[in-house]
């Protein structure tokens, strides 16, 4: 049995998410888990670094997979890169030791939340950015983030908080990047709870429309009380760009 | 009667091309006239610069159109891209002289042949990218591309060549821009025959692919025999990317 590690890229518009379901295969794990099955002969498990929800991205989500099959990597990607629909691909596959899993040895996550910032069309665009018509005031918004950078509780900024397990999380960098009609959000962290990083964008959106003032992150975090922070931004603008591990494994 | 030019920019994936036709509405001037119609109250057509045929693009087509609302050109534009489809879009809309036509004025168009020139998959430009797995000899396109520009007969480069039109054309530049995966064929021109870029990319491919010598460009030139020249590359990579005008009208 040999460990393969691989990067995965997908247009999430028409799936329900990563996860696989029971009774759909409409998830990019689920298409990813057919096509090696096929190719293994046996039914085999892509385990990811992560869900991802209905809709969202990825440039750069990581993957692995235990196979039997006696082929190179080279082979594998090109087998199952013939398989897979045209919105999901493996850009990379390569042999990690056993011990490799993808969800567990994950150390940090990058995801940008990419913003039209233009009352202009954006056919190009479309389904990866989410439009927004007025000016937002980059500054405010980089101050605001700045508030948000280190180890936190992140409650107030997570869908369905549970009691029992930790919302304490790191972020080591937020940027807010500025392109002609383009504002991206982009969040490094250890790792992110329940619609973490659409939460904080929604709310260093509305420090962007004026609504709110960097300073007012500090109390939302200390409170803890998800009603405190912003709105949760649409999946559409959300991809996954990359998960790093220790050692490059 | 105020006449106005404008920029348009589609995705031309589902459209059959530019021109409207009576028995549909599936294309990008039958769109754009309905909507137009609707603001006027009346029956108005859409001049374009040219047709783009089905399953082709544009970022910067340009068109002419003549209305006796009273609007602002910001709120016509506004008007008009609420009620088209979120596949096409007007960029920019302006008071025009009565004289202006935007076919007619036109003197020199740039398409942008795209092309994914990689074995991996290319899920974020599958739409608006054509693929070629083996990689492409770049400078023997560029050698092959320099017999093209200039006036010349390129009958060779036509779909369908009439004998009482002239077949004679100007190609200002032609650059062949290479960007990670990506190999763009870009060329300027005075006009463009029907299907010309795509038989020029075409031709110019095989070059890159070591099928032509980029000496040939010449006796297919010549002899004007369009079998000579090569393959009619696919719609979906073709974007028409800018019209210009004289004295910037």
């Amino acid at each position: 049995m040999q460990n393969y590690k691989m990067i995965i890229e997908y247009d999430g518009s028409r799936y329900k998410g990563w996860q696989s379901q029971k009774d759909t295969d409409v998830t990019i794990q689920g298409k990813l888990n057919s096509v090696f099955s096929a190719l293994e002969g046996r039914s085999v498990e892509v385990q990811g670094s992560g869900r991802t929800d209905a809709g969202v991205h990825a440039t750069g989500q990581a993957a692995n997979v235990k196979l039997t099959v006696d082929k190179m990597p080279k082979e594998i990607k090109d087998y199952v890169n013939q398989y897979l629909p045209e919105d999901i691909g493996i850009i990379e596959i390569d042999k990690a030791p056993e011990r490799f899993h993808a969800r567990l040895c994950a150390t940090k996550k990058t995801y940008c939340y990419r913003i039209f910032n233009s009352s202009d069309p954006n056919v190009f665009g479309r389904k990866w950015m989410y439009e927004i018509r007025e000016p937002l005031d980059i500054p405010a918004m980089r101050r605001a983030a700045q508030y948000l950078v280190g180890r936190h509780d992140f409650a107030a900024f997570c869908a369905r908080a549970q009691k029992k397990k930790s919302t304490v999380r790191t972020i080591y960098q937020i940027e807010i990047l500025q392109n002609e009609k383009e504002v991206d959000v982009v969040v490094t962290g250890n790792g992110f709870l329940h619609h973490m990083v659409r939460i904080i964008t929604g709310t260093l959106v509305e420090v962007g429309e004026g609504k709110r003032t960097p300073r007012d992150m500090v109390e939302i975090m200390e409170k803890g009380i998800r009603k405190n922070a912003g709105i949760t931004m649409p999946a559409k603008g959300l991809t996954l760009c990359n998960v790093e591990y220790e050692n490059e494994m």
